[in-house]
């Protein structure tokens, strides 16, 4: 298990790089059935203007139109960063098996950060969760962004 | 406002009743800016086969489609039902002005029915929430649709 979440979790990285060079927060995502990752996919927020498009909702969206199903029965999720409560509640809603996640979130995460949403057993579905997964990679891709940002910001004031 | 309030609540209602025309979950929501409403969703669930595709989340993105910005500033949210986890944390997310619901969810709703997501002052944004709007037409509408779906069940067993 452990050599395995490694590779999903790096290819969810290189999704999270995608986004970090279309200047969105870097944050990456795949789909995983039977082995196989069966969606890919990063944070679009920016591009597609609405604050709907977190590489999570991106991606249970495109793992739902591969399956041809809402259920994503015995798909387990690779993102670099913990959950907010709208892309976990999007994955209690699409009963994914379970989440693999890289980076803890203090200030939004919904996975054991504010909330622990995944084991609350009042939903109609509940997963496990493993996080700090490549932990620091996933992490550090997020400050090298922000501290990009800062120094952008500097130079126009 | 109570005026208001039923006026787009009532706008609302007809959403919810084209998403039962199509033989989904009927809920319905409009969202409203300077008095005005600006998108207009149902449940598409079933027809996108996707578990995001709430009314809610079809709506935020309606709405930042036509402002252009996915920080819905000022704008009001009217929807039939108590918000779920994912559509409550796409309206944080979204930074929505305020929530007005019909019919309380008890089983998944995270706007004062299983958490109160939208006071919680530890995200980056806290909006009003108005529920039980015309209480008894949202819930009817739902009801109506399970006891359906329970009858067509039981003639073809």
């Amino acid at each position: 298990m452990e050599e395995q979440a490694l590779k999903f979790m790096k290819a969810a990285l290189k999704e999270a790089q995608k986004a970090a060079a279309m200047d969105e927060v870097p944050v990456g995502a795949v789909a995983v059935k039977d082995g196989k990752i069966i969606a890919r996919a990063h944070n679009l927020k920016e591009k597609k203007s609405s604050a709907t498009r977190h590489a999570e909702i991106e991606l249970i969206e495109k793992a739902s139109a591969k399956t041809g199903n809402w259920w994503l029965e015995n798909v387990d999720i690779y993102v670099t960063l913990e959950p907010c409560a709208m892309c976990t509640g999007a994955m209690i809603n699409a009963r994914i098996r379970s989440l693999y996640y890289g980076a803890r979130e203090p200030k939004t995460g919904c996975c054991g950060s504010l909330y622990d949403l995944p084991s609350d057993g009042r939903f109609n579905h509940v997963f496990p969760v493993y996080g700090k997964i490549m932990e620091k990679e996933c992490a550090d891709l997020i400050s090298e962004y922000f501290k990009k940002k800062r120094a952008e910001k500097k130079e126009r004031s």
